[in-house]
């Protein structure tokens, strides 16, 4: 599996997504990152690998503790994919439309079918 | 499974990834989506069925070609929960440090460890 497939399989979980909301408020050991979670030891700790395997957190190397830290910046290659759709949602319906209008040289067809729909964006 | 991990699991896979890329660049048919990879078309459909399930492909009524069509916005809850990691990787290490060390009374052992460590993020 590529990195950015692995990152975003990893945090398609609400359980990994409430542990990294847990690391961002510092390090922790397994045994207190598990409290909140009605889950076994051995079930957090395969959330964790899961995290670890896509670079979302890292492990400690202290014998006893081996404390679980988030690294936010594995999430920018996330950020980077989405940065190519941000500009459809931010600028709206309008922008969209202007976007593809064009190619509607090319298929006039197809831009008079665009016009009689509507975004969800553009709902006010 | 709830809405944002169906979103996740989506966009965990580099083809489904590519339809977006196509698709942002105005409607097509399946057919014409299907030629530039070396998939057959009903592989290429269940990829779409799983896009349209997370809400981030829509098609359309048009009885012969049923355009697809890819719906932005949807990815606005993806970027809103990167949000609250984003300040980290922005602010580099010094804010992630300097949040954790408001719990620092609480375990001064911990933060002493943060200080022998360095992201990524502060590699120049």
């Amino acid at each position: 599996m590529d990195p950015l497939s692995t990152k975003f399989a990893a945090l398609a979980d609400p359980t990994r997504r409430a542990i990294l909301a847990r690391l961002v408020k510092g390090e922790t050991s397994v045994t207190e990152l598990a409290e909140p979670f009605a889950m076994s030891l051995p079930a957090v700790s395969r959330h964790l690998k899961v995290l670890e395997h896509a670079g979302l957190v890292t492990r400690g190397r202290a014998a006893q503790w081996r404390p679980c830290r988030i690294e936010p910046s594995a999430l920018r290659e996330v950020d980077g994919w989405l940065e190519t759709y941000r500009r459809f949602w931010e600028a709206g319906f309008e922008r969209l439309e202007a976007f593809l209008a064009k190619d509607a040289d090319a298929a006039p067809s197809r831009r008079r079918k665009l016009r009689k729909r509507k975004l969800p964006s553009s709902r006010k």
